[in-house]
């Protein structure tokens, strides 16, 4: 983000999630979006290439957070403690904001089949760059495919309780908890 | 598919396949494909609703014999049995002529981002069909969508080696056995 305008980005997002919300995401345009965040179409299009794409703010910052952490695990951890500290990685990506905008996000992504289908996409995303962060550890593919999927899904399960909660919780520990549940579950198929 | 007309469905599928081959997905029309197929566009349109669609054909199929193998399974059946009798039942749509175009389609898949977005959203919404299935037999959520998920890499495992395959190879043998060598990299993970 240029120094210069510290704070536009957000702004777009917030001004963009809130019009969404109360007028759907197909009737809002580019140009109510500025208004509301008080900006202009070039501030706008300086960050973000299209309507669809202010919701896909921060889905860069997050695969990186994810890979780093897998990537900077120990070099005896395994392949689950390394997807663990992946996650533990992507709650660096959790901040008040976007806990405080969760609820509406979800709103939003549940009310649009094309936010529902970016949504899922952005998940196949993350589970392919943690997948490959886990190969280049030397994990083989099918575990490193396994481990990438639980990793997605405990990542899944602890944003759903990490948004609804009253109080501020730790994603990372919320994650790692689910993740160990689901080995748990995968452990007791056999 | 009507009585009338038993072959112009299979006919668009493999000429839009061959041309998407030669061409380009992007620069494909559907005039061209009907032209190949020696039909015509309101037959085309007859059978999807867009040139997009073509490569989804067979994809309900899919997941009605997906799932219905899943429910099918013995009620005494645990999870990981019923996926593999879903994916078991799934081999009824691996028929030879798909087996056939399979590296065609593949290569026009790789080709094109789009279809590459496709293929990706087949994989969640066949994932999704395939807990809500396990769910109606009675498994707890989480599993559920455990397991899920495994059937779809024993999936993806199993359809790449019967693609590639010299002879012609038992589908549901191949998901089968990828689906029990993933339950070993799972309890592996412990």
């Amino acid at each position: 983000m240029p120094r210069w305008e510290p704070d536009a980005r957000e702004r777009l997002v917030v001004a963009a999630l809130h019009l969404f919300n109360e007028q759907g995401y197909d009737e809002t345009t580019v140009a109510q979006i500025v208004d509301r965040a008080g900006l202009t179409r070039s501030t706008f299009f300086r960050h973000f290439p299209d309507k669809r794409d202010v919701l896909a703010a921060g889905q860069e910052t997050l695969s990186r957070l994810l890979t780093d952490g897998i990537t900077a695990a120990p070099d005896d951890a395994g392949p689950l403690d390394a997807m663990a500290a992946g996650l533990r990685g992507a709650a660096g990506a959790m901040t008040p904001a976007s806990r405080e905008l969760g609820p509406r996000l979800q709103a939003v992504i549940a009310a649009s089949a094309e936010l529902q289908q970016r949504d899922q996409l952005k998940r196949v995303g993350l589970a392919a760059a943690a997948a490959d962060a886990l190969r280049a550890r030397g994990v083989d593919r099918r575990t490193a495919d396994l481990v990438a999927e639980l990793g997605m899904l405990a990542f899944k399960e602890a944003y759903a309780t990490w948004v609804a909660a009253d109080d501020e919780q730790d994603f990372g520990a919320l994650a790692t908890r689910a993740l160990e549940q689901l080995r748990v579950a995968a452990a007791a198929l056999g």
